[in-house]
């Protein structure tokens, strides 16, 4: 849980082999063998960093894209050397692209939240776990909109819940908007709905781990209870996402399959690092995501737009047709 | 917080205010006034007792009924002693009487759930915070419901939430049905809405430390949201209290304060009293209960039965009447 946040996780490992390859670039004996054994030998480390976070839908489609400009550099490379930068310089450009595209999410996010409350002066935005450049490689993707709703001017508090049982709201979204100077308060994940009942709040701003293609989101544990209670108090509920997340492979969140974590998280302080709180002999279920379906969802933020519904529906496939973002 | 929990609260009190008593009777010197002055001196001292904690409504009523005994008896007593041992005795039977009252709430609940779900050879419960032998004076209230039904045969498991801040669920909670060797499964509060969704829970059952006259009821914080969770998976909502904890002079829901906690119980470790996890200079909302609306809840627990729907409305005070226990 170092690297923690779906974006962050392709990211780090990305320029972790960068660093590894900068490495044998800089080493007097270098690499001996082919331009042919350079590419080889990345791909075989993209296809065993895939294999160690499954769940990482971000992760295997960096991997596919940078596996193939590997390939396509090793076609026509005299020498081992130029495989080796081109995959660099890549990982380079998906660094500096992930954090466009956060900007992107949060700029796109601001317009239209901004849009759809005009009559309102100030809005209040609830987050939870957390989104932000802790997560992501820089902006942040739901962080990243409450950012841009700052940044304009129009943002009257940010609310994020603690997030039980590894108090990723409570250590870091808190962190980031005390830091940011952004107006912020702390919950507990139980008091959202009497918060949003006392009609202080005005929209739920997530992340996603997984999005499928109906619009099903996959998302820290929790996320499905408060998407119950903003339904209940007419209070928006958004995700923001890269497009990229987007999983058109998966039909709905039935096919996403939920990891269960250590009981440890749940027994423990300091989400199961520290000493024993609970009583002894209790079982434990510790589901890691829930799936909020789509019909709780308000819209799907992306780097390219806004997702809205056509009738009862998400079309994120002709979406992302559209702008041109099909993967 | 030694002591929590509502009716426990007023028992504890009634209890220490008659040990006091007992001193004063077994002492040499004794008490030197007459009876008058006895109870006047209990009065008092009962008068205090409901000061400190104005929002108990069990230990206001419990006071009211105390103070008039204590007043019957100088009446009639010629030496303060007799007025003394009216009072300790009194004290006592609130005690038995509170034992009863939950044994009574426990089979009042098991019968009519079974009867409800005849359909189903076991069932499964969520209960929210503690209100077990450790909250009551001894058999429990929500708990009650649940120790009867495992008891009945018909529990194929319980399920707590750890009850964010304080972690009464995970400490007390887990510890009664681990030692009652209840089968029991601790969950994240968040993780409640995701349990419902896989259809294994069949009714929540939670306690409460106020009941309006329209049955809306204010007890820990995230009993609301769980009552709307229930509500949209269709799983059964239960308040179970003592009949005498409806306070027919509140209309709804909306005349009850909520008293808020300190920050450190989210900031820290332990609900407060270890060292700090949340990140510094973060402000915190930490409302100590809410407030489920009657439209939420499937039935009331009591004493004297269960109060059910006529139409959409409880019936409370029609109830307590029926019953012989208006207040």
């Amino acid at each position: 849980m170092v690297v923690r946040g779906a974006p962050a996780i392709a990211i780090a490992a990305a320029l972790s082999l960068a660093v590894e390859t900068s490495k044998l670039l800089s080493e007097e004996q270098g690499f001996t063998g082919t331009s042919k054994d350079a590419a080889s030998f990345l791909i075989n480390k993209l296809e065993y960093l895939v294999s160690s976070r499954p769940t990482a839908v971000n992760l295997a489609d960096a991997a596919t894209k940078l596996t193939e400009i590997v390939t396509n550099s090793a076609a026509s490379a005299t020498h081992a050397n130029q495989v080796f930068q081109a995959y660099i310089e890549a990982a380079e450009t998906m660094l500096e692209d992930d954090v466009a595209s956060n900007k992107a999410i949060g700029s796109h996010g601001s317009s239209f939240i901004q849009n759809l409350k005009k009559d309102l002066n100030k809005l209040s935005v609830l987050t939870h776990c957390n989104t932000g450049s802790l997560a992501t490689a820089g902006y942040g993707t739901a962080l990243g909109v409450i950012r841009a709703l700052h940044a304009d001017g129009v943002l009257d508090r940010a609310y994020c819940t603690e997030t039980r049982p590894f108090y990723q709201g409570s250590r870091l979204t808190a962190y980031e908007l005390v830091h940011e100077k952004i107006p912020a308060t702390l919950i507990a994940d139980s008091a959202a709905a009497a918060l949003m009942k006392t009609g202080r709040l005005h929209a739920v701003i997530v992340g996603a781990d997984r999005v499928a293609a109906n619009g099903d989101t996959a998302n820290k544990i929790g996320t499905y209870s408060l998407a119950l209670s903003a339904k209940h108090h007419g209070v928006l509920f958004y995700v923001a996402a890269p497009l990229i997340s987007v999983d058109l492979s998966l039909a709905s969140g039935d096919e996403i399959v939920i990891e269960e974590r250590s009981a440890k998280e749940l027994l423990n302080t300091h989400g199961g690092l520290g000493e024993q709180v609970a009583a002894s002999g209790i079982s434990v279920w510790n589901p890691a995501f829930d799936v909020t379906p789509a019909n709780l969802i308000s819209g799907i933020i992306t780097d390219k737009g806004v997702i809205t519904k056509t009738g009862n529906e998400f079309d994120i496939k002709g979406f992302a047709h559209k702008t041109g973002s099909s993967n």
